[in-house]
């Protein structure tokens, strides 16, 4: 290697966000390279829930949604969270899933730009994104049609029956990452409304919804933000666009006053109307400890940080692992790329399996996809440095090749 | 007083449920009666959630989704809850809210009930659930109409245009509990399938689902399950139709193959085509805990104890308030009431909150419904008797008059 494991520790040493790392706890003897698919622990997750479980829970009790302001987090949260995707605290909004905010947005963009009747998105999408707006599809039964096209093809199939683009920043195979301000500038030529899942950039980059004039936006809590497992999803509508939307899951936490049980819906104002049942109070403090670790940092920072880890380990791994088989599915160019470096190899699964178990943790996607994260707060360049060491031993030895293949996945 | 506090505690040192009442947290100096809007803290829920944040998340990252069988919560909590209301561990998955689970379940009967236009319905159904039905009716924009009556209309309401009766077990505001074997068959008999909210009922009383023959059924971890704040909802499909049931939150967890990818949604057999989006991993976890709250308990003893408790309520409060201007609003007649007892007062919210004062945890809701629950699980005789007390001296003293009227709501 030309890169010796000492340039890497003094690129550590310079990093000015290494501080960050501080605010996690991660296992001894573990590199974990996959904060894209479930960010490491907080340290301050643990404390606060043992709070909020122990004094507001259990001596609070049903106090604790005025007195604690749980009845609050969803905005709260979505505040927090604002200024990590160039959004006003009041355009984000946390609650549910990620796929149930989809589902929510769309069917109100759909609703708000008919006659157009078309939602517009790309074969390679996340596919429980396809999978929502096909359950839309069906749901309204000819009064929309999902339009599924290659990635070379969105442009050239926007036109004035679509009523909305939805795509994913960050293309969960490769780690691409779309032109955000392009295709939400050709989607308002075309008279339409552009949605972003910014499930895997979103803590990941710096993200500029407003600067680049975005309608809507949803995206995960527990990749790069580190909110725990399956934490909530938040959502984004421009502050133009939030009176006039009407989104179908219309529960009381999203009623103009939820505390009047009337038994007719009439939407609150804001983000508020974008909510629908009780929010899970324990996984958005989770969450809430999660977004704290950006405190005071700077997403350009992180960006960089980001392409200069994907650079090191490209370089790496291109020298170390030569003649290993690899293939590079992430772009070459960091401007396209996202935060991780995907490797193709027809024994991936093996060849992933046989480097966890030598304390590096990357996932594998069908069929033949390995995936690096990195996570600027906590991913250090020696950490990058070590990962690539390990992957050339595996890849210099013959135990993966005795790892048997059994389709055992793990979850983004 | 005619009841003695010593006859209370005899009643509590013969009660063969008290032993669960070591099961849970209670603070000193409180008398919880809403458990019916937020469950007690089990004991076991701290310990657990330390486990699952400091070892499964902090140390085993992205891998406990396989090794501590995160992926399997949806189902092993819905097994788990299952004999609570008399199903079947397959018919029975834990996800989402109750919000978003009545959404699934009546856009899906609906479209398995076409060319069936309505959904019926109650007034006095509880508000969110109404919300929900007419953000589906909005969204099938005259494909599907929601019919609310008086409850007294719902029989003669049911006909063959009636694709679904979609009812809350126990009403929020009075307690009162519908026959649900009757009103199934009678939806049943006019081709139609009911669907039932067991929010404000499971967890405290003996639901038989299957027995009744009930098709669907939604409710709340929250409340008498003891979940945790905001814990995920549940929902029950009969076996006899979850193959022809296709909902439209359509999400990955819900895919029958969800880590191979592919870009069209193939739905799951069983209870698991109802799941939409990864499960919150921590609300899942506490939720847990509250489910073995009910380990080896006879779901007849805790209604036969519920039902004790309310007659207590009700005879020492006919005595003490006899002249403080209490109406009962709940049914007198015990077969015909869920686990709290209601009291209309025009002065209910500021007595409630001197009530509150005094250490007795009851809630308001508008315009002047004071609300007692009882979880036989933790209430015992001698809190009946104490709380029953208190609001007596509280009504006879002056200080509820003194507390100034303001909107301050809590969550059901």
């Amino acid at each position: 290697m030309t890169i010796a494991y000492a340039d890497c520790a003094a690129m550590d040493s310079h990093d000015t966000l290494a501080h960050a790392r501080g605010r996690f706890f991660l296992p001894d003897n573990v590199i974990y390279l996959d904060g894209n698919s479930l960010g490491a622990l907080p340290r301050g997750a643990l404390p606060h829930l043992v709070h909020v479980v122990d004094r507001e829970w259990g001596d609070d009790l049903i106090r604790s949604w005025n007195k604690n302001d749980w009845i609050g987090m969803p905005a709260r949260l979505g505040a927090r969270l604002a200024p990590l995707i160039g959004a006003a605290p009041d355009e984000v909004i946390v609650a549910d899933s990620t796929s149930v905010n989809l589902f929510k947005l769309a069917a109100a963009a759909v609703r708000f730009r008919s006659p157009r009747r078309v939602i517009l998105t790309e074969h390679s999408n996340f596919p429980t994104d396809l999978y929502v707006l096909q359950g839309l599809e069906e749901m309204l039964d000819g009064a929309v049609t999902l339009h599924m096209v290659a990635r070379e093809e969105l442009e050239k199939s926007l036109n004035d029956d679509v009523a909305l683009l939805a795509l994913t920043h960050g293309d969960f195979r490769t780690g691409e990452i779309h032109d955000m301000r392009r295709l939400t500038e050709a989607a308002h030529a075309a008279g339409a409304l552009a949605l972003w899942d910014l499930s895997h950039s979103a803590g990941a980059m710096d993200i500029l919804l407003d600067g680049d004039d975005v309608d809507l936006a949803i995206g995960c809590g527990y990749k790069y933000l580190n909110g725990g497992p399956g934490a909530p999803a938040f959502m984004f509508v421009a502050r133009r666009h939030q009176a006039a939307l009407r989104q179908p899951l219309s529960g009381w936490m999203g009623h103009a006053a939820p505390f009047d049980f009337a038994d007719r819906y009439d939407p609150a104002g804001g983000m508020a109307r974008m909510l629908c049942g009780t929010p899970p109070v324990l996984s958005m403090a989770a969450l809430e400890e999660g977004l704290k670790t950006f405190d005071g940092i700077d997403m350009a920072r992180v960006r960089q940080k980001s392409v200069a880890l994907g650079e090191l380990f490209l370089n790496l791994a291109e020298t170390s692992c030569a003649d290993s088989g690899f293939v590079i599915a992430s772009p070459r160019d960091s401007h396209r790329r996202g935060s991780q470096i995907s490797l193709r190899h027809p024994e991936g699964y093996a060849i992933m399996q046989a480097l966890i178990e030598q304390g590096v943790i990357g996932d594998f996607r069908a069929p033949d996809i390995l995936r690096f994260g990195f996570a600027p707060l906590y991913t250090r360049y020696v950490d990058v440095w070590n990962a690539v060491e390990r992957l050339a031993s595996v890849m210099a030895g013959e135990v993966w090749r005795q790892v048997r293949f059994h389709a055992r996945a793990m979850v983004t």
